[in-house]
């Protein structure tokens, strides 16, 4: 038996990490970190939050990104499993809140059904934030009295169908990993007749290679290719863009020309 | 000329607490805490957070809360301003996510108005994180691709109309501020006959004085009464409730009487 099994219970802390900058992690995520004996962490993750780490901690990549070779959720899910009885204490640091899009439930659920004490410590979702840090708040009052988060690349890769719905609420929408399918999400737009709706598109939001495009439905397209924008990125749609200066002056210079 | 008007720039940090427990802030947070000059706080917020400030940090409360006498609106937005100008780098203390309801963008822009340089620093919205905190995912696959947050009190103090819209999409749906106008929430359920669709409600959320309850449209307002639950309480609705416990056993009550 092993020093690790004597001592250390099993257990899963679900860990958000944020948006991107490291000092936008929680102190108890950084406290979890720091007692952790194992971390399976994300792409987009900022390695200097490994700096909190034990120094014998194992640290391991298990990163999806499109294109790329990569680790499956059904892998990910075994990893925990085995690290958490080998080991003791697993942290799955994952980018932005662990419930927005992650599969967090999923690997939470998995396991429980191995008997393994879950936690989840929640992250600044980048949903909001990403904007925020723009100066755009997804609220306000007289403006926007709500907002919708909608992922833009479901199960089978698609734009989820509650933004034709959305588009057509008075909500900020805020639309998750939706650059693939951007051209649809405009193409509903303009079929619903309101392609002057303002949109707004931050890449790598909060971190130094953060670049922006604002504009219009009928433009946003255009600013995209101009400005090379790619995912991961964060789009958010409705009146509460206009709070943005970039964008009002790409919305005179419309008007003039 | 005072030391502070000949040091300190003024400068205004709108930084979001978190939910409640006081580990929930950010590290970015507390960073800020430790700098601030004055301290303007809000209701909800943990006192323990005060501890990261300045031993000679000005240290307000501007609480707002239902019924109780509270500083006004202008009154903060005039605070934040002399303070800035008269002590150099305002904290302005706000539960949750300051751009979430929270009024922090007008805060933001009365400031700038006046030549104070303005940060945001996001934080751990309720609307997510308590319901996570219950094992309650607000997306999850083949359950609900999106989410939409709305407010139950607008300006006038009425439930926001999206409500209406929202019930009729399967976003899962969030209520901040909403518990007064519980019944109105109901009764649109109930005439859209969606009333078996699954609520759960958390007041003080993440801290020791939490209290929950589940059931479905039908019956959430008994709940309510007999388990006494109050404002400040998270709504949220729809089919990924069900992964909580506690409903399920209120679903299998409700079906055999």
């Amino acid at each position: 038996m092993t020093e690790a099994l004597k001592y250390n219970q099993p257990k899963l802390t679900l860990l958000g990490a944020g948006p991107g900058d490291p000092d936008l992690i929680t102190v108890k995520g950084m406290k979890a970190i720091a007692n952790a004996d194992v971390i399976l962490y994300d792409a987009l993750i900022d390695k200097e939050l490994l700096d909190y780490a034990k120094e014998d901690a194992v640290k391991l990549y298990v990163g999806k990104r499109g294109g790329m070779r990569s680790v499956k959720q059904e892998e990910i899910n075994l990893l925990i499993v085995k690290y958490a009885y080998e080991y003791g204490h697993v942290v799955r640091l994952k980018g932005g809140d662990p419930f927005v899009f992650g599969r967090g439930h999923e690997e939470m659920e998995y396991a429980e059904n191995f008997g393994i004490s879950t936690e989840i410590i929640p992250g600044i979702t980048s949903a909001i934030s990403v904007p925020a840090l723009q100066g755009i708040p997804v609220t306000r009052r007289d403006i926007s009295e709500s907002f919708w988060v909608i992922t833009g690349s479901t199960k089978a890769g698609k734009l989820s169908k509650d933004l034709e719905l959305a588009a057509q609420s008075t909500a900020t929408i805020v639309v998750l990993m939706g650059m693939k399918n951007l051209p649809e999400i405009v193409s509903i737009y303009k079929r619903l007749d309101i392609s002057k709706t303002p949109v707004g598109i931050v890449q790598n939001g909060s971190t130094k290679n953060e670049v922006t495009g604002f504009g219009t439905m009928d433009n946003i397209l255009e600013v995209v290719s101009e400005k090379k924008i790619k995912s991961p990125a964060i789009i958010v749609i409705g009146k509460v863009v206009e709070t943005h200066p970039e964008l009002a002056e790409v919305l005179s210079e419309i008007n003039h020309y």
